[in-house]
């Protein structure tokens, strides 16, 4: 059973922290690096090669039948949000390893290698930027970021000095296309719908694309007492309107819509004056990106008529987008059918969490598998897998491997072994 | 026209400030005492009595044909908030000397006192506790309040030493009952519905009465992007249905009740995370108790039903009550005739912010006018009269003095005279 091993690595990863009171490993942090150290060796004793690269990221490498083949790349991340759950990232990347290590003890070799890479920062906690070891990998790392400042004053370009790396050099973590048959992730489901199910996994069919928007409303601000109700303009009443009618036409919708209010301030702000301003955010995903596009426009269309009809001015502002990454159809197909060779109900979800493939799309064919987490609960020390499932991820995982079929994307390249050392 | 100097006197006092970027004149503050000074000078100026009351109140007091008479009792405060108005409080002291300058530039002198009060603090702005000059001399002060810090540190007790009162002796600020006939206030209306029916003035019916409540909603927090919309216990969302269903249950209600959610706070507040705990602040104010009370159960109950459907907790608490204070029915009528025989349409309409009239009825009927202030706008710098509008506020209390009828309250008390000396 595969799952006894890879929740006493969860656990022992898990106590590689800033503090011992909340899990928290941040990206170029010592801890950071004591976890990277920990992962090789975990590398090494699965029979791969390992190596830490230009931006942090720790990469395994496991031959082929034959030295120098394209690789099947799987992959999570290790680092950690602040007070975080011990199995956003890490699940993936031990897994992986498990199931190499498997492969290692009875000595079977596949027609492609298999690359592990545990991506060194995904959150984006320290320098408010996401996906740094993905992008890096990808060859669409933005080097501006290197300039920019945690919140100690510290440059990102030097934290990476401090911690032993080249900044100068985060080019050479890049890799080709024709290096990867495809990138495969497994990550904890970070949502509730694989419990619903009463399934342990899920096979992810695109990690969804995101709009956020920010939306002001002016009114008049006035007494509480003095004001009768028919001549207000409460700019909270209004973005009270707006709120229901979001959930509304999310809830209306059956193609995997989501759309959350999760700030708002109300202006003065005192229990007798009606509101004068609201300020609040929009955040809206769909598994399509015509679908996402179309909600957006209609849901603002909603806020407008909301704010004609009650005489508030409105402002209201795309911040961010995101574009939808789907999964690729035969990589789907072959995680399907491994889902359903180890015995359990096939069921295809959208993420709408962010993940390293949204990075990786731009080399690679991308598919996810999703485990299951109580309650849905993730970015929280209550994230927890249930051993049952962290090993039914692994057979799904280890058998997708062994069957793997690569696409016609990838052709042999010399320079996936020299890198992967 | 009266309205002339009324104006001129707005403007001085409104000079008289903590700083001269905006007009903030606090109880018990130097700027306080200057206040007080330059009243009582207009007061003498008048041909009344004047004097500081053991708690800041300037009195005064113009005889009646002969002396010791009960009196008929003006007034309105002199202490303003933070980056307030000319306005609030100050027109009806001012406006009530000017009356009395007029009677006593005609050697009239009627069949009772006129006493003017311009109470220390009504806003309640340095000791978080209102009506502290009208509850001394109502007889209702709470002693305890002595004991209350301002933002600096400092007690009332020793805020009221270094003003030059002797905190030992507001007991004797207290007048009993039959040394008043009635009290009654002209104020600013600090609402819209004088300026939106075109009147200048408006017969207060009562003081509304207040019931504030806190709510706190707990649902689940959860990732924008992982939950589902079927699965969400969204604590915005919930609030959000509150907030229209109070809107709309006092919109429909024609007794002139109003509700207002002023504070609202989504936990943990974050653009891509669903709120799981959201607290607002309710306000609800109607002219009758028994119909406020009736509508704070019913919007209760509305607000139970909605945080049941949504399976959300529900915390609900009356933070906060002030019972209605009705103005009396022959003061009003007397109020109406002055009204009309100055030439404008009677308008009754309720008061919905509070007044000293709150502490006062409990030794006096009680009446008030308002007068129209442009847009409703109160508590800002951007409040306004117009000169004309001033002027006939003046008129008709000039009128209402010189015709008022005294009810049977009142008998003849010698320590009338005393007191306000």
């Amino acid at each position: 059973m595969l799952g006894d091993e890879i929740v006493s690595r969860i656990n022992q990863l898990g106590t590689i922290s800033e503090t011992p009171e909340h899990l928290a490993r941040i990206f170029l942090s010592p801890e950071h690096r004591i976890a990277a150290d920990l992962i090789m060796s975990w590398m090494k004793d699965a029979g791969m090669a390992a190596h830490l690269d230009a931006i942090g990221n720790v990469c395994g490498r496991y031959e082929g039948d034959r030295p120098g083949l394209p690789c099947l790349m799987l992959g999570s991340h290790y680092d950690t949000v602040r007070d975080a759950g011990k199995w956003d990232g890490p699940l993936g990347i031990i897994t992986a390893i498990a199931c190499v290590a498997d492969l290692n003890r009875r000595g079977v070799r596949l027609p492609f290698a298999i690359e592990i890479v545990g991506f060194a920062d995904e959150e984006g906690v320290r320098f408010s930027s996401t996906l740094l070891g993905s992008r890096a990998i990808a060859g669409t790392f933005d080097e501006s970021v290197l300039n920019t400042r945690d919140s100690a004053g510290l440059t990102m370009r030097d934290a990476m000095v401090a911690f032993g790396l080249d900044p100068a050099k985060i080019g050479a973590a890049a890799r080709a296309r024709g290096e990867l048959h495809a990138y495969v992730e497994l990550h904890i489901e970070q949502g509730p719908v694989l419990e619903q199910q009463n399934l342990p996994v899920g096979v992810v069919t695109a990690i969804a694309g995101a709009t956020r928007l920010a939306a002001n409303l002016s009114g008049m601000a006035g007494h509480a007492g003095t004001v009768p109700m028919a001549l207000r303009r409460d700019a909270l009443a209004g973005a009270a309107e707006c709120i229901v009618a979001v959930e509304a036409f999310c809830k209306a919708d059956d193609a995997g819509l989501v759309g959350t209010v999760g700030i708002i301030n109300a202006m003065p702000g005192a229990t007798n004056v009606i509101p004068g301003r609201v300020s609040f955010t929009l955040d809206i995903r769909a598994p399509a990106d015509a679908h996402r596009k179309l909600a957006v426009a209609e849901i603002v269309g909603w806020i407008e008529a909301i704010a004609k009809r009650r005489e508030l001015s409105l402002q209201i502002d795309v911040t961010h987008e995101n574009r939808t990454v789907p999964c690729a159809p035969s990589l789907k197909a072959q995680m399907a059918e491994a889902v359903a060779a180890e015995g359990y109900g096939v069921f295809e979800l959208p993420s709408g969490a962010g993940h390293d493939g949204m990075a990786m799309i731009d080399i690679a064919d991308v598919a996810m598998l999703f485990v299951r987490c109580r309650g849905g609960i993730s970015h929280n020390p209550a994230e927890h897998v249930e051993i049952a499932d962290a090993d039914a991820g692994a057979r799904v995982l280890l058998r997708l491997i062994e069957n793997f079929r690569p696409g016609s994307q990838t052709r042999e390249a010399g320079g996936g072994q020299d890198r992967a050392r």
